[in-house]
């Protein structure tokens, strides 16, 4: 079945779980959704038998579940990774509702690895976190109690990619987008190329390389564009000038 | 708000729920998405501190929460009842999935009481209960294991009602968005720099402004970032590099 097929593309990062039965309720929610890989980074307890009797008949998930010491670790081999967030931030990457992020998590999903990722239970996503997914996704809620449970916000999440998954249309594949980590060299390339031009001090960044990322995020960048822009970079910085 | 009256007209029933820890965690997952009015039909235990544990910060939900000896009681002043259920019945009720139930009951919500009516964990509805209602409504799930936890599967009921009670969208004002000339004159700056450094040969031009061009109309850019990048491009170009 096609929307199989897609779902085991879509993978649920955890960052900072405090709790482990909250990490079972997680993995019940994904596997009711048809959804089966868990990534933890930096989780304070797992595995752990409370994570194992809240994931009820959905310990296989358990079983697969990936520990990691980063998220870029988490999302190494990603090439479009959404950030779900609660609170509206200043500077970030394209803002969207839950169920506009699932259709292009779906899209990208027929011959790629996509990632859905959670923060914290007290404090959500830090904005270091949110600079590393391409699009932040917000479920509507109460504007006077947003807080939603963490497996309850998973169970959402995965509930609309259930949906997107299995009334999406079938039409041609999208284009290769870049992996995480391609776009996260270009960064490192760019902010290199400006300080070298004396663009960009490190000193103060006056919010430069956030707006630059929160830029090319909303261009959610290819894998052949990543070749030009850093040809591009290497042709401005090696050149010689006449004095 | 238009919305938020509406959704104080819905109510949740609970028919006989074995664990205080799932009636909190409702009473959150109500909160969140603006409902506030619960009824247990004979709970196993309630009040419990179970319960005002996993409810966080939506206690006063509890606190109005109505204990109820019968369904009937518990749906007196409806004019519409819908039965949540994953199991496929052969009995006579409509049966519609949550998004299209969730429709019915908000347009029904403007003007009267309407429930949605959960079982209870391992046995969900008795076919009397659901005989009860008007409208039998599932949520689309992995046909392998479809037992979501008590909570998430009403986290996703009202999730679908507030979407439905608050149809028109959300958001603040968009950002400021560069002018047609604005982006052109950035395209000529982009050009002329590459030009300059050697990287781009207008006799041989391989596609590399189209594709630059896609590539920021994706990122559909704002008038601040033309700044920045037409900066960046002049701090490229005018730098004196040692030979």
């Amino acid at each position: 079945m096609n929307a199989a097929n897609t779902l085991k593309n879509i993978r649920a990062v955890l960052c900072g779980t405090s709790h482990p039965g909250n990490i079972g309720a997680v993995a019940r929610a994904l596997k009711t959704m048809g959804l089966s890989h868990l990534f933890l980074v930096n989780p304070a307890r797992f595995p752990d038998p409370e994570a194992r009797w809240r994931a009820s008949r959905a310990t296989d998930v358990l079983d697969r579940t990936k520990v990691c010491k980063s998220l870029d670790e988490a999302l190494s081999g990603v090439t479009f990774a959404v950030a779900c967030s609660a609170r509206s931030r200043t500077i970030a990457v394209p803002a969207a509702t839950v169920h506009e992020a699932a259709a292009r998590l779906v899209e990208i999903a027929r011959n790629q690895q996509v990632a859905v990722v959670f923060g914290t239970e007290k404090f959500g996503l830090t904005t270091a976190e949110v600079n590393k997914c391409r699009m932040i996704a917000t479920i509507p809620a109460n504007p006077r109690y947003s807080s939603l449970n963490l497996a309850s916000a998973v169970q959402v999440f995965a509930y609309e990619l259930r949906l997107a998954a299995c009334s999406a249309p079938v039409g041609g594949s999208p284009p290769l987008m870049a992996a995480h980590e391609e776009v996260e060299a270009f960064y490192m390339h760019l902010e290199q190329a400006m300080i070298q031009v004396g663009f960009f001090d490190p000193n103060h960044p006056r919010k430069l390389m956030p707006r630059l990322r929160c830029l090319f995020a909303r261009a959610q960048l290819e894998h052949e564009e990543i070749n030009i822009l850093r040809g591009l970079l290497k042709a401005f910085c090696n050149r010689r000038q006449e004095p």
